[in-house]
């Protein structure tokens, strides 16, 4: 247990707790906040009174309420002035997104991304679209900071992303590469696309309020962002929740990782379109067109699908006696299989799981849909502002 | 982020940062305290001032260093006026101990535990033990509580054995029936052992200073205690942790658990004994038979532990990807198996798990050995003291 803090630090934590909370729960009364923060009404105006000067939040009246009495001014972040900026790299596209703070996507823009484009390759395109961005940031806005996710494993301290499978990304420093793009100095922070949208999920998606959440996310391969007692799950160099790799097969299919049996091979892109007969297709399409012909009832394609819920639940056990988790979280393509398969998945999960572990697990698709990338990268960049809001901007 | 604290919670959280200072470390110097928690020589003063006036610490000379000037006093804990009573409820036997402040094993008992014995028949030889020990205790000295580990699922909220498929325990309440045995008003808290393990060697044995941690314990079944960025990983219910569940053969052996092909039934007593070819046995002493068979070069023996370390380090190679911990301890029957079967667990291991997961992993053997359990339980009867040790005593 760490000594207390300093009468300074104590400030400082107060200052972070009331942005965090307007961050995350958008405009809030002032008698809402003394409540929610458990502090008193002089110390929040002394509070609020800071976070205005500084250009974060801004006071005003409530909308109307309809009710009596002199209502308590309404504490809002300064959502289209304090922005960050959030990259998404994905197997099949780049996105790039201004975020504000309060989480609520300003701008956007999305390409293509040819599969086997190096960080190099791949930092001016998204330099470029922010920079097409930038000429639309109203006068006296600031950027707090730039968060990416990408598909692969990403070393904690310095965001190098040591192995992407399915990018073919390996020790590429996509950080500094797109620093140098962007010409900034500021940190750029990198994390795993799991692992941020589960941030994300967790801060302001269907995960809001729950301390123990598996959130699965499958493109190619399969990872999963970890929420355990209320904070991400990272590990000692950051790679943890490498779920995709768990071995679920003894010398079962090659997997990209180089080992065979891996949980991705049965339940991931390969292992999808393989068993439904489709080994020259790939990418999100071809995934879709197998769900689509298992609906229309291509036996071959319901099959592949059956198969895979199966092999989907087998692994969500495994993960529900591991975590004990309240809520499992089905992203990118591991939506789609949930959706399509539900009750192998629940079959499965049924015969598998502890009944202790399974008894309070929620079973659910995110509420931020494939924005949680990106709002989740926007977090990571916000992170510094909120852990000490007058030391940015 | 919660807000900053109030001034008599930071009194509250130094007097309580100082304590677990002494209790991990043992006799501090003052100077050192200063040093360790970052706070100045006069608050470290009045705070180990509040300690001696509640009995918990003493202060004196340190022991002769031979070096000139006038030493730092040094602060102790009250090892022998302050203890609590630690349990230990295994497949085997019953322990019970009486641990001091500062983590030393003061007095124990051991008796063996007939297989099927219930929480109801053990209460009362466990509260036995612990009224032989109470009459050697000291004048003065002041149990601060009590702690359980069991083998099993432990609820976290009440400590309720909800399912102990090695010891046969469905929703035994062992802490209110020892409470009632021992007459104790006092919250017993109950841990499962390979938790309560994992957090005595994180505190003060092999893990210490290590953030990311799996302690595996084995004896009939397997469990994990878990270590996530420096807190022990729960889950939801306080189930987290049942990696002897998870599935690594699709319709394997069956399970006590009632699924089939869990890890437990390949490396755990009854899979071992089953490959040795010794179906009829049990226990302990019957898996160090197959060890030593096997270490005197009888070939089936041999080629049982060579097929159960295989599996163990196929396992751990899942753990390894799915948490990246910087340490695995082998405890229990592991301990025995990992040094069986050292090899080819590493060779597992490093066709299984990512490279970046596995570039800092070490391998290890628990430093507080079979006291692990005791100590832990002791521990978790002690976090209450340390998180605000006015309160009690």
């Amino acid at each position: 247990m760490r000594p207390g803090p300093s009468q300074d630090e104590i400030r400082r934590q107060n200052l972070g707790a009331l942005l965090r909370h307007v961050h995350v729960h958008g405009a809030t009364s002032r008698a809402e906040l003394t409540t929610a923060l458990g502090l008193n009404r002089s110390t929040i105006g002394a509070l609020t009174a800071d976070l205005v000067s500084a250009g974060l939040v801004s006071e005003g009246a409530p909308k109307e309420t309809g009710r009596a009495g002199r209502p308590s001014l309404v504490v809002r972040p300064e959502s289209t002035r304090i922005y960050a900026y959030a990259y998404s790299i994905e197997v099949d596209r780049l996105r790039a997104a201004r975020v504000g703070l309060g989480g609520a996507v300003l701008d956007r823009r999305e390409m293509a991304r040819p599969r086997g484009l190096t960080a190099t390759e791949a930092a001016p395109l998204l330099a470029g679209a922010a920079k097409e961005m930038q000429q639309a940031v109203p006068a006296g806005a600031v950027c707090v900071g730039t968060g990416v996710a990408v598909c692969g494993m990403v070393r904690r301290d310095d965001g190098l992303v040591r192995l992407g499978p399915t990018t073919g990304w390996v020790d590429e420093p996509i950080g500094p590469a797109l620093g140098a793009e962007l010409g900034l100095d500021a940190p750029i922070t990198v994390g795993n696309v799991a692992d941020v949208a589960a941030f994300a999920e967790h801060a302001r998606g269907v995960a809001a309020g729950c301390d123990n959440v598996v959130y699965l996310y499958g493109d190619v391969g399969v990872g999963a962002g970890i929420i355990a007692g209320g904070r991400r799950l990272t590990g000692h160099g950051g790679y943890g929740g490498e779920v995709g790799h768990m071995k679920v097969v003894r010398d079962g299919q090659p997997c990209e990782c180089g080992a065979r049996g891996c949980w991705e091979t049965e339940i991931g892109e390969h292992g999808l379109l393989r068993n439904a007969g489709r080994c020259d297709a790939r990418g999100r399409d071809a995934l879709l067109a197998v769900f689509d012909a298992a609906n229309r009832g291509d036996a071959r394609a319901n099959a592949a699908v059956r198969q895979a819920g199966d092999w989907l639940g087998f692994g969500v056990a495994n993960l529900v006696n591991i975590f004990n988790p309240e809520m499992v979280i089905f992203g990118g393509t591991m939506r789609d299989l949930y959706l399509a398969a539900a009750a192998q998945i629940r079959s499965r999960l049924n015969a598998n799981a502890l009944p202790a572990c399974l008894e309070h697990v929620r079973l659910r698709t995110p509420k931020l849909g494939d924005d949680a990338a990106l709002i989740g990268a926007a977090e990571l960049a916000f992170e510094r502002l909120l852990a000490d809001p007058l030391d940015v901007g």
